[in-house]
C-alpha cells in the first residue's frame, strides 16, 4: 500500500530495507585499506556485497538481506567473519 | 525473525520505519522559524509529530506512521498541509 499512496508533490516515500550495521575503527589508513582488501575477498567468496563507507581510520559496514529482504543466517555469518577480519593478526 | 537473530558482538540490527520525507528551504532564518511555528500548530491540531531537522534556511520533515507502521492517508494529509504552510502567504 505504501508504494501506491498518492503523495503531495515534493514528498518522497522512504523505506530503508532492514540491515546489519557495524563500524570498525583502525589505527591507520594503511590498516583501513588492508581491512577493505580482506573484506573484498570475503565478498567475492560469499557473493555478499555490503554497503561500505570509510574514512582514513574507519569502515562502516551495512549488510542487507537478499532482494531487500530481512538479513538471515547467511548475512549473520558474513557479519561474524567480517568482524574476525578486523582483528589485527 | 529479524529481532530474534543472534548477532555477533558489536553489530546492530537496523530497521528504520517507513516514512514520508521532504526538505523545505527558506530565504532567511526568520522564515525558517516562522515555518517551524506553523508546523508546531499543525502538529498540535492533528496530533501528528514528525521528526524535524533544521538549519538557518531549511527544515527537513520526516513523517512516520503510527506505532512504527506505514504512513497512511492521515500522514499524507499532514504532508499536504505541511507543504501548504511553507508557501509564503
Amino acid at each position: 500500500m505504501f508504494a501506491t499512496l498518492s503523495l503531495p508533490e515534493g514528498w518522497k516515500a522512504v523505506q530503508a530495507p532492514p540491515s546489519l550495521f557495524r563500524r570498525f575503527e583502525f589505527a591507520s589508513y594503511q590498516d583501513t585499506r588492508a581491512y577493505l582488501e580482506r573484506l573484498a575477498a570475503l565478498s567475492k567468496e560469499t557473493e555478499l556485497y555490503p554497503d561500505l563507507g570509510f574514512g582514513t581510520t574507519y569502515v562502516n559496514v551495512t549488510v542487507y538481506g537478499k532482494d531487500g529482504g530481512t538479513p538471515g543466517a547467511q548475512e549473520v555469518e558474513f557479519a561474524r567473519r567480517a568482524a574476525a577480519l578486523a582483528i589485527p593478526g
